[in-house]
């Protein structure tokens, strides 16, 4: 397999972003993460605050939603949810992404998003809760709720996400080609592994 | 990590007990599929096939599986179904060949009856279903189910199994430190994968 466009979903707080990132310094191709919400964002006409927030996270089917997609950008968005405006978005820019070349992109449902394409490798990060507690205290630093609590809710949004946009289910083996817990096999391992397959 | 024994978890026909015999070749370590069936039978009093047919499959709860239970075996099962016998059976024998020392273990939720210990690597290897379906045909030949049919069959009857006596959803990356997809990564590339992370 060829692999030059490495997808990477990964649980919050496994090491996924890190990883992606050297595994796309290794081999010298591009990264996106913020990147791509910047690039979502300048197509979308929306704050990259706001798509970084709403990008991967369970749709609002709030009557609000709808009422903000009408009024705010009115014609443009045709009828659609704000989060399915975005998702129609963010398909389009990761399919350009990974028409531009080889990269590594970083969430937002791109595995589903690429399905069609021959030259991808589909990775999931995972860990321990435990684990993933410590290093996002280290990371982002302490808060009202509980390490595990911030973990809980961010996942489960990512889930439903998911589970929406592609009625899959999220953490599913059969998904991805590589599914590797950072946890027990270290991060540099994770990188190695990565990189010695898209090679 | 050290992964002296590595479990093998894997959909029917995705080459999975090729991949562990390779790998316990490569590394001089034991190799543990039939020769499990054999022992379990020969803890259990029951013949191998019938082990080997119900050790993986879903537990039967029909009055049948526990009349059998009582007149077969009088007092030694304690009243457990035929099902449940042999899964502390199967149990026992795991932990002792592991207890024995370094070995690659294939099916019968070793993951999980061994997730107490941390010097297991546990692996699921999985592939599509058209290239699973190529594989059984060839390695196992017709029959009067389409090779579909009897992919989903066998998967269902592992999924229950697991479901049963682990709690845990069968294919789930979480439960694994390393998962596969053997169908694109290819046989060759996930033994050197399994034979580096062991050793």
């Amino acid at each position: 397999m060829a692999g030059k466009i490495i997808t990477i979903s990964r649980e919050f707080g496994s090491g996924g972003r890190t990883i992606g990132r050297e595994v796309a310094q290794r081999l010298g191709i591009p990264f996106y993460d913020k990147e791509l919400v910047e690039q979502v964002a300048l197509a979308s006409g929306f704050a990259p605050d706001f798509v970084e927030e709403h990008g991967e996270h369970a749709p609002n089917r709030s009557r609000l939603s709808y009422a903000f997609s009408h009024q705010g950008v009115p014609g443009v968005m045709n009828g659609m949810s704000t989060a399915d405006f975005l998702w129609s978005i963010q398909c389009r820019v990761i399919q350009q992404l990974a028409d531009d070349g080889p990269c590594v992109i970083v969430g937002r449902n791109a595995d589903y998003i690429l399905k069609d394409r021959k030259d991808c490798l589909n990775v999931f990060i995972h860990a321990d809760m435990e684990l993933r507690a410590d290093r996002i205290v280290r990371l982002y630093g302490e808060s009202e709720k509980s390490p595990e609590a911030r973990l809980q809710e961010k996942d489960k949004r990512r889930q439903i996400n998911y589970q929406h946009y592609t009625g899959r289910t999220w953490g599913q083996a059969n998904n991805y080609h590589l599914c590797l817990d950072s946890g027990t096999l270290g991060i540099d391992r994770c990188v190695e592994l990565i990189v010695g397959l898209a090679k």
